[in-house]
C-alpha cells in the first residue's frame, strides 16, 4: 500500500494524504478521518510503524519447561500459544533460541548464564512455578516477559489471559440465564485454574444478595477420562445434584468429561442441567450439544508478549513499573446451556 | 539527537548506525549492541518511533466525574493522574476535551451523544462506578480506554494499578520481618479498595500453612480525622491490639490517621506496631516516623493509557481482545516498620 493508493481509495490529492500522515499541514476533519480510516484498515499505519522500527529484537530466547511443548489432545492451550509464538516471530523475522529447563535439573543460575550466552535481545518465559527461576531471569539484566503466567513480585511483566474476569463473565452469562445455584467443576491445578476459582467464587459472593451461592466439586485432573469418572462418582453421591441447574467447568477438558458422565447417567444436557465451559477447544465445537464456553484469546498472547517485549528493549526509562497484560475473554454461546424457564 | 551523534558516541561511522537501526546490512552482534544501547538511552529511538506515527489522536474527550477534579489533600491519587494526563497530553500535542459527568444528570446517552458531537478521536473513561455508562460508551464505536478502573464485561480496555498484587507485595514484606498476625485498616471503599482487600485475603489464605492470619478493621472512610478517630475507639475496646504486631492500611490518608491514634495512646511506631500504608503520598514522608508504604506508579497511568489509546486507533484486527494493563507496584521501606526479634 502506497500513499498514492490511499489517495485514490479516499479520494485525495497525495499531498495532502501526506499531510495528514505527517501533521504537515491542517487538513479539515472530514477529510482527515477519511484518511486515516483507510490507511488503518488497508494495515499501511501498522506496516509504517514496523517498518520505523529499529529491528531491536533479532533474538529471542524462550525459556520453556519440555511438558508444555509435548503436543497432545490436553495439552491445547501450551501448544496454541506456543505455535502462534513461532508464527509471529517469523512474520517479525526474530529467531527463537529455546532453553529447557528440564536439561538444566534446577541449576537456575546455569539456566541465566545459558540465556546470556545465547546473546539474545530478550527473553520470554513460559513456566511461572518457581520463583527463584525468575528471580535469576531478572537478574540477567535483559528485557524479559513472561508468557502466560505472572510474577507476584511484580518485577518482571507479563501477558495472560484475564482468567479471573473471564470466570465473571460465566456466571453472568449463567445469572442472566435464570441459574441460581451453580457447581464448579475443577481440580488442584496451577495459576491459571486459581485465577478462574477466584473469578468464580467473587461473582458468587457478590451475587449473594439476589440469591445465587456456588458449591465446588473438585476432581483430580482435567483430563476428560479422569473428570468423567470424577463426575459419574459425584452423581453417584448426589443424585439429587444438589439443586445444581448449571455445571461450570474451569476448562473444556473437564467439560467433555462431565457432558459423557451426565449423558451415562440420563441426565439431558441442557433440559436437566446447564455445563459452560473454559477455553473454546475445537472438540467444544463437536460434542452433542456443542459445548457453551469461554473463549481465550490465545493467539493474541505471543503478539501481545512480542509487543510489550519490543517496548522493553526500545526504553529504558528508570522505575518505570513492570507491565501486566490481561487480554479480554468472551462468552460463546452454543447449546450446552439453557434458560430456565420458571 | 542525530545519526551523527549517535556515530560518535558509539565510535563507528554514520553508515553503520544507519545500517543497525535500518537492519539493511548485517552488523557485528558487539557493535549492533553498542549503538542500539546509544540510541535508546539518549531517547533516539523512542522520538523516531514517535515521528514516524501520524498524528491518529488529535483530541480525546475525557469524561469524568467532577469529584475526581477537586484538588484537596484527600485527593491526591485522581489529582495525580489527571495532571500527568494533562502533561502527556500537551507533550504529545493531544487537545482533551473534558465532558463532565454530573452535568448530565445521569442520562448516559446524552454523554454518549456529547462524545461523538465533540469530533474526538478517542475516549478516555475516568469513572467505572456504573457500568451503563461504560456500555453507552463502548456503542460510540470509538476506541476507548478506562482509565484507573476496569471494565468487568471486557470489553474496554483499561490500564491501572495492579492493587491486588501490590496488597501481596506488602503482606510478603511483612512476612519477611517476622510479623504473622496482621490487621487490615480499610473502609468500604470503590474497586480499587476492594481489589486491595483481595489481595490481602489471597495472600493471608496463602501463608496461612506458616501460621499467618488476617483481622479486617473496617472505618467509615479513609479520611485521616475519620481514621483516627475510628482507630482511637478500636484501641480502647481492643487494649491488648488482638495480638496484632502490624497494621496495614489500605491508603496512606489511614495510616496518618491510625499512626496518630497508636501515638496518643502511647503505643509506639515501630517498637509496639508496625504500620504500613499504601500509595506512596508526599504526607507520608513527612510523618515521625516515616511511613513505610507500597508505591503506586499513578505518573504512569496516563502515559499507558495514551498509548493503548494510541494503539487502538491505529489497528482495527477484527475480535482483537480488549486488553488490562496493570502496572506494577513497589514496597518503599522506611521507618514505620519494623522485624520482629524473637
Amino acid at each position: 500500500m502506497s500513499l498514492k493508493k490511499i489517495a485514490e481509495k479516499s479520494g485525495v490529492a497525495i499531498s495532502t494524504v501526506s499531510h495528514v500522515l505527517n501533521g504537515t499541514a491542517k487538513i479539515s476533519e472530514e477529510v482527515r478521518n477519511r484518511v486515516l480510516t483507510v490507511a488503518k484498515e488497508t494495515g499501511y499505519l501498522s506496516s509504517r510503524l514496523r517498518r520505523a522500527m529499529p529491528p531491536t529484537l533479532k533474538k529471542i530466547a524462550l525459556v520453556v519447561g519440555s511438558e508444555r511443548l509435548r503436543h497432545t489432545d490436553v495439552n491445547y492451550v501450551s501448544w496454541t500459544i506456543l505455535e502462534s509464538l513461532r508464527k509471529e516471530c517469523t512474520s517479525r523475522n526474530i529467531e527463537i533460541e529455546p532453553v529447557l529447563i528440564d536439561d538444566f535439573a534446577g541449576d537456575y543460575q546455569q539456566i541465566a548464564e545459558r540465556v546470556l550466552g545465547s546473546k539474545c535481545d530478550g527473553i520470554l518465559v513460559y513456566f511461572d512455578e518457581d520463583r527463584k527461576l525468575l528471580d535469576e531471569v531478572f537478574k540477567t539484566g535483559l528485557s524479559c516477559i513472561l508468557l502466560a503466567g505472572q510474577d507476584p513480585t511484580m518485577h518482571i511483566g507479563s501477558v495472560g489471559i484475564g482468567d479471573r474476569n473471564g470466570a465473571r463473565l460465566g456466571i453472568e452469562y449463567l445469572k442472566d440465564l435464570g441459574h441460581k445455584h451453580i457447581g464448579i467443576i475443577t481440580w488442584p491445578g496451577r495459576y491459571t485454574i486459581r485465577q478462574r476459582q477466584d473469578g468464580f467464587d467473587e461473582a458468587i459472593r457478590e451475587n449473594a444478595g439476589i440469591g445465587m451461592s456456588g458449591v465446588t466439586i473438585m476432581l483430580e485432573s482435567f483430563r476428560p477420562e479422569s473428570a468423567e469418572q470424577g463426575m459419574l462418582e459425584w452423581i453417584e453421591q448426589n443424585p439429587d445434584l444438589q439443586g445444581i441447574t448449571a455445571f461450570f467447568c474451569m476448562a473444556d477438558n473437564v467439560a467433555l468429561g462431565a457432558l459423557k458422565a451426565f449423558q451415562q447417567k440420563g441426565i439431558r444436557v441442557p433440559e436437566d442441567v446447564s455445563i459452560l465451559g473454559f477455553d473454546d477447544i475445537l472438540a467444544g465445537q463437536m460434542t452433542q450439544p456443542p459445548l457453551s464456553t469461554i473463549h481465550t484469546p490465545l493467539h493474541h498472547i505471543a503478539t501481545s508478549a512480542l509487543d510489550e517485549l519490543e517496548l522493553l528493549s526500545r526504553t529504558s526509562e528508570e522505575g518505570a513499573p513492570a507491565k501486566r497484560v490481561e487480554l479480554g475473554c468472551r462468552i460463546i454461546p452454543r447449546q450446552s446451556c439453557q434458560a430456565i424457564i420458571e
